[in-house]
């Protein structure tokens, strides 16, 4: 991908005031993929003290968003259309990890999917464990 | 609905620490159906500064899940199985309401609809203008 | 709705040939909605003789395509880009009807739901029981 | 997996009438996976000729529920949730292939992935196009 489009994945999810709130930073950026990384936090959870399927669809919608924003025409905003979200387990960690790909890219239309996964420090290693999936359409809208 | 119901609904709302954060209340309850209120704030938006779909989602996914509570025999927990939401519309507006529907209630599984809109001061009255849609599956689980 | 409109709605849906094969037809149309029936057939089922979901889930389908085309604009096809489908029941029953409505018509996508009721005789009455809802996106796309 | 197992898959696939109709056969089959083709008909066509969206949701349909009782507990029946599809091109060509993967197996509800992909002969290869995508919810009922 080249560095211009990638200033300007980083510099839109800078902007998206929730993303800040839930401390969601990228860790990593391709042609069609994305990784988010965010912390567990108090602010973010449902009644029994796991992360809300909220918060984690959020970071999930972003990072569908701008993996399908990785490989939209120039000039081009994406939105979302949609997206569907399973949630596999509790989302209890002490931090969690978001990777979208994008399935199919067309002109107007992007499909992409993800998988959210809760890290738990595990001695030296640390272990993911899978908590949701998403199904996502986006949508290009010159700018 | 009886007021027990009632009681436990608004105490599990209230230790939702993402609702705190997103600054939502509940300002109606029945048995299957929900309405939760809350303000614009930067704290939840997106890059254009309208507020985030997964924000809006989040509000709606807990309004899903509370009117299933309404209806879900004693002694369970509701968990969110799935959610699907379509956006409808920039979430752009001084405040937003979400209104959810209990379509199907059955002793496992229980599917909500919901429904969010943005609320715009209109001289003395106030506009709805729907933002997004929600269809969702929630699960009770015996405490 | 113009004549010339519905007159292209029902030629397209005749062209159909799944829902020959399923003997659905369309009983009402109006701007943004669609009515549509279909018998129950041996060549149509599950593994426990009731109309399988994906077959309710064609007319469904169906019936939010043409439900968007109603509010198309002039020379547009109307294509599916997605649907998602709760089911609420055993599809049991002598004959089936879905009704579909228009969420929200834009330029480019159209947002439809849709419910399915198994009809069954009741006396002199005729019995509707929900068996699934749909929520579906649709696309305008120029001839 | 066991061979038992297998049989009651088989047996219950060839009780779907909707699957005989369509031509459907369960060409693949393991833990956890399955894979089945279907060949082109006229009819099962959609306005323009290719395969209705609805017949090809139908076979990941059962796709994804026949993937999840091979990992199902004994003695239960598994039932369609809900499932939610991604159409990602017209379904062209002379047959078609649905590949289906349990993505979490639990106690009571079975996640399931499925894509579906046209084939075409291409001098000595068959090539496959991706045409379908579909996130599903399987639940398992004690018979």
């Amino acid at each position: 991908m080249d560095t211009k489009r990638e200033k300007l994945v980083r510099e839109s999810f800078a902007r998206q005031g929730l993303m800040t709130t839930i401390g969601a930073k990228i860790t990593s950026i391709a042609a069609g993929q994305l990784e988010i990384h965010f912390p567990f936090s108090p602010a973010l959870t449902q009644q029994n003290g796991f992360i809300h399927a909220g918060a984690v669809a959020s970071v999930m919608d972003s990072a569908c968003g701008y993996a399908a924003m990785t490989v939209a025409p120039d000039n081009h905003n994406v939105l979302s259309v949609e997206f569907k979200v399973n949630l596999l387990a509790p989302a209890a960690g002490e931090s969690f990890v978001v990777r979208s790909a994008v399935k199919r890219a067309g002109k107007t239309l992007t499909i992409v999917t993800a998988d959210a996964f809760a890290l738990k420090e595990n001695g030296a290693n640390e272990k993911e464990k899978p908590i949701a999936t998403m199904l996502a359409t986006m949508i290009n809208r010159p700018e």
